[in-house]
C-alpha cells in the first residue's frame, strides 16, 4: 500500500458534488469506482478531497489523496484513470506522497475563482463556468467591500450550515476582483472556507456592487455572526477550485 | 415584411446541424420555432444562414436573413430571442437589412476556425470544442503543404459529397496554422466551401503533420479531384464558422 496524491480537473455540472452519496454521481464516487477496478481491489479505496465542492461547482486543481496496493507507475495509474473515467474528470498529475500525506488535514491554503457574465448577449460557449447577471456591479465599491471582509474573521454570517458546531474563524488574505470586457472575475485565497462561504461572499459583494449594500456593511454583517444578515448565496456554476497549497 | 440580419452564436453539440430535418433538433428549426411565435405567425418563416454547418460544428458568428412581420424594434427581437432559445444558441445581432439582402447568396467570405488538442492530459473543460490528437504533428510541414493547397483551385477531392453536380472550384486565399501549448489552431479563409471541405482539408493537413503524406502531395491530391485521394474527414466538433463577410 503506496499514499498517493492526485490533482484533479473536472466540470461539475453534472455532478452532485464532490462527496459520494448513495445513487447520485458525484466526483469522489466516480474516482473511487475506477480505482477499485485499477486495483482489482474488494474494498472502495478512500479518496480523500482537499475540499468537497457543492453539486455544480468545478475544479481546474483538487487535491486528493489515496491509499493503493498496485505495482503501477504513476504515469500508468494517471494513464488508466484518464481513459475509464468520464470525459468530464481528467487526472493532471499523480505522485508518490509520504505516508503522512492528507490532502485534506494537510492543505494550508486555497484559491477559488468565481466568474460573473454581464452583458445583454448570452455566454453561449461559458455558460456552465458562469453565473449570469442582470446588472452590471460597481466592481470599484465591491473592492472597498472585500477590504472589510479581508483577513482573520469569525465569517459565521457566511457559513452555509447553520449546525457548524466547529470554529467559523477563518483568514481570508487575499479578495481580488476584476472586470475584462463582460466578465466580472473575483478570486479569493485563504487557509479555509465554511460550507458555502465563497459563494455568499459572492452573493454579498454583488449586493454592495448593485448598491443594495455599502461597503461598510460587511462590518455590521460580521458582527452579526448570523447567516441572515449577508447577502443571498451566489448559484454553483461560476465557482471553481482553482489550487490548493500544502 | 422587413428583411433582417442576424448574427448567431451557437454550440453545435448537441444538434443535427443547421439545417432542419422532421424531428430532429436543428439550430435553423430552433430559430423558426421562436421566429414564428414571436411573430404570432400561420406560417414557418424561413431563416437562410451563410452556411450549412454539420452536426456538432459550432458557430461564433453565423450570419442568417429573414423576413419578419413584426413591429418589434431589433433590440426587442434580440432580446425575444434571446429569452426564447435554449442555452446553446445566442442572437449576438439582430439588423434591418436591404430587400436584397440574402445571407447565403451575398456572402463573399467566410472564415472558419479547427482547434485539435494535443498532450496527455484530458481538456475537460473545452472538450466539447477541440479534437484531441494522440500525437504532436509537425506546424512546419503542415504550414509548407497549406502553401499548396492555398489559392483558387478545384477540390474536388476535398469535397465530402460525391454525387457534387455544380463546380467545385474554390478560392481559399489564407491558411494559418498556430501552436499554442496544447492547442494546434488553423483558421480557413476563402470565398466558399465544400461539403466537409475544412474538415477534409484539416484530416489532410494532420496526415502531413503525423509525417503519412508530404506537403508536396497536395499537388496530385488536388489533381487527382477524387476524394479517395485526400485524408480523413476531422471530427466535427474541433469546427467552429468564426465570420461571414459580405
Amino acid at each position: 500500500m503506496k499514499n498517493y496524491k492526485l490533482v484533479i480537473a473536472y466540470e461539475g455540472s453534472r455532478y452532485y458534488g464532490w462527496e459520494h452519496q448513495p445513487d447520485k454521481d458525484t466526483v469522489q464516487g466516480k474516482l473511487e469506482t475506477v480505482l477499485m477496478r485499477m486495483c482489482e481491489s474488494q474494498t472502495v479505496p478512500e479518496v480523500i478531497g482537499a475540499g468537497r465542492t457543492d453539486a455544480g461547482v468545478h475544479a481546474k486543481a483538487m487535491v486528493a489523496s489515496v491509499r493503493l496496493d498496485t505495482r503501477m507507475s504513476c504515469e500508468e495509474i494517471k494513464a488508466y484513470m484518464n481513459r475509464y473515467l468520464p470525459d468530464d474528470i481528467g487526472v493532471v498529475e499523480v505522485r508518490e506522497a509520504s505516508e503522512r500525506f492528507h490532502a485534506r488535514y494537510k492543505a494550508v491554503g486555497k484559491t477559488y475563482s468565481y466568474t460573473c457574465y454581464v452583458g445583454e448577449g448570452k455566454p453561449v460557449f461559458n455558460r456552465r463556468f458562469v453565473t449570469k447577471l442582470d446588472f452590471m456591479p460597481d466592481v470599484e465599491r465591491m473592492q472597498k467591500a472585500a477590504v472589510y471582509l479581508q483577513g482573520e474573521h469569525d465569517f459565521k454570517s457566511f457559513c452555509g450550515n447553520p449546525k457548524m458546531k466547529k470554529s467559523t474563524v477563518r483568514n481570508v488574505d487575499m479578495i481580488t476582483i476584476k472586470r475584462s470586457k463582460n466578465q466580472i472575475y473575483f478570486t479569493f485565497h485563504g487557509t479555509g472556507f465554511l460550507q458555502h462561504m465563497v459563494r455568499i461572499l459572492v452573493g454579498t459583494l454583488l449586493e454592495v456592487g448593485a448598491g443594495r449594500m455599502e461597503p461598510e456593511d460587511m462590518i455590521r454583517i460580521l458582527d452579526a455572526r448570523d447567516r441572515k444578515a449577508a447577502g443571498p448565496t451566489a448559484p454553483a456554476q461560476g465557482l471553481c477550485m482553482e489550487k490548493v497549497d500544502y
